[in-house]
């Protein structure tokens, strides 16, 4: 998705490809980075239906085989047009530091029992956000792009990203669910504190604190605290009230890419990319 | 160590120091990120000291702070004459892919029997001594130092880093002990396959298998343990066959230093400040 929204955002503000190939490279490695990482922190047993390179090797190998890839990472991302080298590696590295704080805002969150939906909002923007809206704006900087366009191009990133991640909470409960696929209900039986939660949370009135206790249990039996949950979730509406917000950001982030000065035909490719990301149901 | 070294030798080959402060800060930055990263993975309690960031928060805060230290280690690389910024970053980067590959081997050989001298050189070569070669060279570069100068002080600091290394090794069993400082011996009492142990191995024919089997031991009497170790050493005349050693390492360096193209008196302060090096003995 990253290399992807890169190459594109190049392409269409009328940059060579080829420029854009190696720092694609570089952000897809530090994504792996992030990931490699980030399960240690979460002890996850399982990646992409694998195990993890934590519980495969151990610790030590996935601290410091990220370490690499982060270092590798930086050497891709300089292997472009020199005159823009210092423009970008300052935008990717202040996004990792920026990365970083929202995996520690999502640790901290696990352990806090007030997160209000701004906070919840911030720490999406920082761990998800950020890095989709630097990819865009990388391709955009090689690309020789118009500074303001930069802008918009990031700001879009922006938006899809807090779209992208409210959908994913949102399929998590909601989700068609495949054959073999992930079970829906998975951040409800973890607890996992998602907009919809602090969402339901915010409307529940004299039945929040029932929704916390029940919430934050792990009882033996998780089917039954899922369609409790579910229930509660239906009777606020919940699901209506979050596919609402994601609209909210869609719009927003289609009027930040109408405010790029293109014509809209050089933009078709990234918005038929982001309406079949929003159209996802599962 | 890392930043004097690089501010010194940018000012040796006429460079403006204050075009290396940040990148100098950078480096002193990444030094510490590999610390606070190796602190985790050899589960160290102190460090100059002082609890580790490890043991005092935890192993994710100290993973993340790692991370964010690198990231910001790179920003502060960034901030100098924007010319030099792609060669200076590639090298940055590249000698962080080879301090972590020195890490790994370090921990590779804490659980291997068989070391020769040769691949523990390697190890120091990758998780000390680039390092310093890598300070020297960035500010060779920032000061616009001919291509063969930066190629002579970076092999310069290869060898310092050695002769650095194998001094630390020695220190810690000939030291002079300091009337509150490290006890003399730890690395004996660890069982650390340093340059004396071997050199002695090596050396020790008959008696290699003894020797082995003492060092690997963890007796609850460690201070007998050090006499019997040190008395196989001071047998092999372990002490003077690492000065040599060291010696050859340091007249390299000092080769290294003639080669460049300067006015010796140019390089006086380097000079002394590795004369200093060599020198101590505690």
């Amino acid at each position: 998705m990253r290399p992807w929204l890169m190459l594109a955002s190049c392409q269409m503000f009328g940059g060579e490809i080829t420029d854009a190939i190696n720092p694609a490279i570089g952000i897809e490695l530090f994504h792996n980075f992030t990931l490699l990482h980030d399960d240690i922190m979460d002890d996850a047993p399982l990646r992409r239906g694998e195990p993890t390179v934590y519980k495969k090797w151990n610790a030590n190998v996935a601290i410091l085989a990220g370490d690499t890839m982060f270092a590798l990472a930086n050497k891709f991302m300089l292997q472009t047009r020199p005159e823009v080298v210092p423009q970008i590696l300052e935008l990717f590295n202040q996004t990792a530091v920026e990365v970083c704080e929202g995996q520690q805002f999502d640790m901290d969150y696990e352990h806090r029992s007030q997160v209000s939906i701004a906070d919840y909002m911030e720490m999406i923007r920082l761990k998800t956000a950020v890095l989709l809206a630097a990819s865009l704006k990388i391709g955009a900087i090689i690309a020789e792009a118009e500074i303001h366009d930069c802008e918009f191009i990031y700001q879009f990133g922006i938006h899809i990203g807090l779209a992208f991640q409210l959908k994913d909470d949102l399929l998590d409960v909601y989700g068609q669910q495949e054959k073999f696929g992930k079970v829906t209900g998975g951040d409800i039986i973890a607890g996992k504190k998602t907009y919809l939660y602090l969402k339901a949370l915010e409307c529940a009135q004299d039945k929040a604190e029932y929704l916390r206790e029940l919430y934050s249990s792990h009882p033996d039996d998780s089917s039954h605290k899922v369609t409790e949950v579910k229930k509660i979730f239906d009777e606020l509406q919940i699901e209506r009230l979050t596919r609402n917000e994601i609209e909210i950001f869609y719009q927003k982030a289609l009027h930040d890419l109408m405010s790029i000065g293109l014509p809209s035909e050089a933009m078709e490719t990234l918005i038929e990319y982001t309406d079949a990301l929003m159209q996802r149901e599962k």
